[in-house]
């Protein structure tokens, strides 16, 4: 089993006839029940959450952004504090990507070669190198539960040629990811990212030769990156079932609810989005009915919770119409209930979701979903 | 009693040798021990701060500024929502200042006469016009527990006659505010404002003529505008012994800690300000030993929390290089986390104070609290 870790592994418990899945992550810290979101904790936080709220809210692993962290305060600082886990007090699963999607989306600022990525910081303008090996150790030394490997992930916009020469690439750096891991952190999870755009060859060939050099999981990269949402259903129709089915599968980047909703139908276990606390920021909550924006008139005396059925603290003691003050006075508060609301909507949407597959029902709940929302 | 409340009440539990007092204030939304800090929430929030945090600190009283809420949402709102108790989600007392303060901070945009103050809100330049009779009926729609006078509050530099003016209106105001109380809302206390600046006269006048007035309390305004330590130590030299020993003694907008213990020795019961919130927004911390930048260099790696010895929820899970970066990344949780550990620290300064003034031995503390900060 080469270089697979000893202390992880994916426990599939049930399997819908839609293909939906449930199942567990074990992990170095502690037990993940998959369908699962991942709410993205970019600098070693959560934005506005304590680790505290965030079990509240029934999250079970975070991501965190190693570009970021690489950056500010630094992988050797973090070390010094035992890894990520300590220094940010959250003692559950933690992911940490590979820092090279958000290198590329520095632009001009980065030149990727076949040894790896020359960027700039955004913060001070500083040079600096990240290759596949350089993206594990620095991973290895945040202590992440789930490392995943340097890829190049081209814009929703790319062409033919670029998107399989990424694909290309992303296998040769998968590869060379493998190989660079340490023996002696065997503890930690490795997975391969899934390259290929929407062309359907470039996926087939992307998977096979992700499954044969056997990773602890499998992401499917290179969506959310503005295709439309036909083009990722497209993908989705096949791409996961050309993955292990012992093995979990991480949807990254996505998404909107209903986008989750549907990568789980087709298979997929894992999904992390900046939506449900980067759209709190700026107002906008999530329900069952869909999603609006705190700032409309109409809240302006609406004494009702967010969402009645919802039993997060926010809905419990706060009315519309304070969390619209709290917003429109930029006061933190605001922010904070609102991400404290949208992210136990998420997650409550991953136990929905597991609970309908472990009955054998998740077509009745994917046709309820939709309703729901008028859609 | 006239204009008295019939539901607030001052129990006068210990006075220490050094005149320091300990006691009880009731009122309808329970028991509040002094002396007590009593933390500012402007917008109906203590900012950055759920009313379960403020529990957990040992807030057992907040304030909520009356402009600003007049402003927005509007008491109309706020009497729809069954007060600001309600509308926040505090159910433990509140006062209300008359909002005069803040107006006159608005310098041009306001402009004083007999019958009140004349305004233009700072956030849409509309006019408003705040007479006593109307900063009454603003604070009993809030529903606030105890109410403030409208008084004028000259700055710091202003010359005698102003003072004296200033005062000498104050006193015509506290008469037409206690005229103007529902007698249907006799729960709520109101409490008189003296002023008088640095001017001794002035203050024994103003303190007189409340007095004689009969308020449920007596607050010291005029302090903490501008002028300096010595100024403000010499007023309280001989100001709160002017007001009655049996109602409570308010000292508003004060202030560091080293003065609410010189005010606490004064004889004072309660404070308010808005440093330990305002402050953590700037990164800075309040100990034993005095306050601190978490920006310093010196933090960068620093896994010590702020203080070995604080009880609060951040110094047990979080070292001063994480808040270090929360801080320098802008990260709310940052200002969570030290506002949160800045209140706790006020709040425990209360509690200690009140110990030490019943076990008779305030002046040990005194001696102690100025050592342990080099003072």
């Amino acid at each position: 089993m080469k270089g697979m870790s000893e202390f992880f592994s994916f426990e599939l418990l049930a399997t819908d006839p839609s293909g939906a899945r449930a199942g567990r992550l074990h992990t170095p810290h502690g037990v993940v029940d998959t369908p699962i979101f991942m709410p993205v904790g970019t600098q070693a936080t959560v934005k506005a959450m304590t680790p505290a709220e965030l079990e509240q809210v029934g999250a079970q692993i975070i991501l965190n952004n190693t570009y970021h962290l690489l950056l500010r305060p630094g992988p050797d600082l973090i070390v010094r504090f035992g890894g990520v886990h300590r220094f940010m007090n959250w003692d559950r699963p933690i992911l940490t990507d590979s820092g090279g999607y958000q290198i590329f989306s520095l632009g001009s600022l980065c030149k990727i070669t076949e040894e790896g990525a020359l960027f700039q910081s955004h913060i001070d303008g500083s040079r600096h190198f990240l290759s596949p090996e350089q993206a594990i150790r620095v991973q290895e030394q945040l202590g992440s539960d789930i490392m995943m490997q340097l890829d190049e992930c081209p814009p929703g916009g790319a062409d033919g040629g670029h998107v399989r020469r990424a694909m290309e690439l992303s296998l040769r750096w998968a590869a060379r990811c493998q190989a660079a891991r340490d023996p002696e952190k065997s503890d930690r999870a490795l997975f391969g990212i899934m390259q290929g755009g929407t062309h359907e060859s470039l996926r087939r060939k992307s998977a096979a030769a992700l499954v044969a050099m056997e990773f602890d999981g499998y992401a499917i990269g290179g969506l959310s990156v503005g295709e439309s949402r036909d083009s990722m259903l497209s993908v989705l129709s096949y791409a996961p079932e050309l993955l292990p089915l012992d093995k979990p599968r991480y949807l990254m980047g996505v998404g909107k609810p209903e986008d989750i909703v549907d990568g789980v139908r087709s298979g997929v276990d894992m999904f992390d989005c900046v939506l449900p606390t980067r759209n709190a920021r700026n107002g906008q909550l999530f329900t069952r009915f869909g999603a609006f924006n705190i700032k409309r008139a109409g809240n302006r005396d609406d004494p009702s919770p967010i969402d009645h059925e919802c039993g997060c603290e926010t809905c419990q003691h706060y009315s519309r119409a304070y969390l619209r003050h709290l917003f429109i006075n930029r006061e933190i508060l605001g922010i904070r209930l609102m991400t404290l609301h949208n992210l136990f909507y998420y997650l409550s949407l991953s136990r929905e979701m597991r609970a309908a597959i472990i009955a054998g029902k998740f077509l009745d709940f994917y046709r309820d979903f939709f309703q729901a929302r008028g859609g």
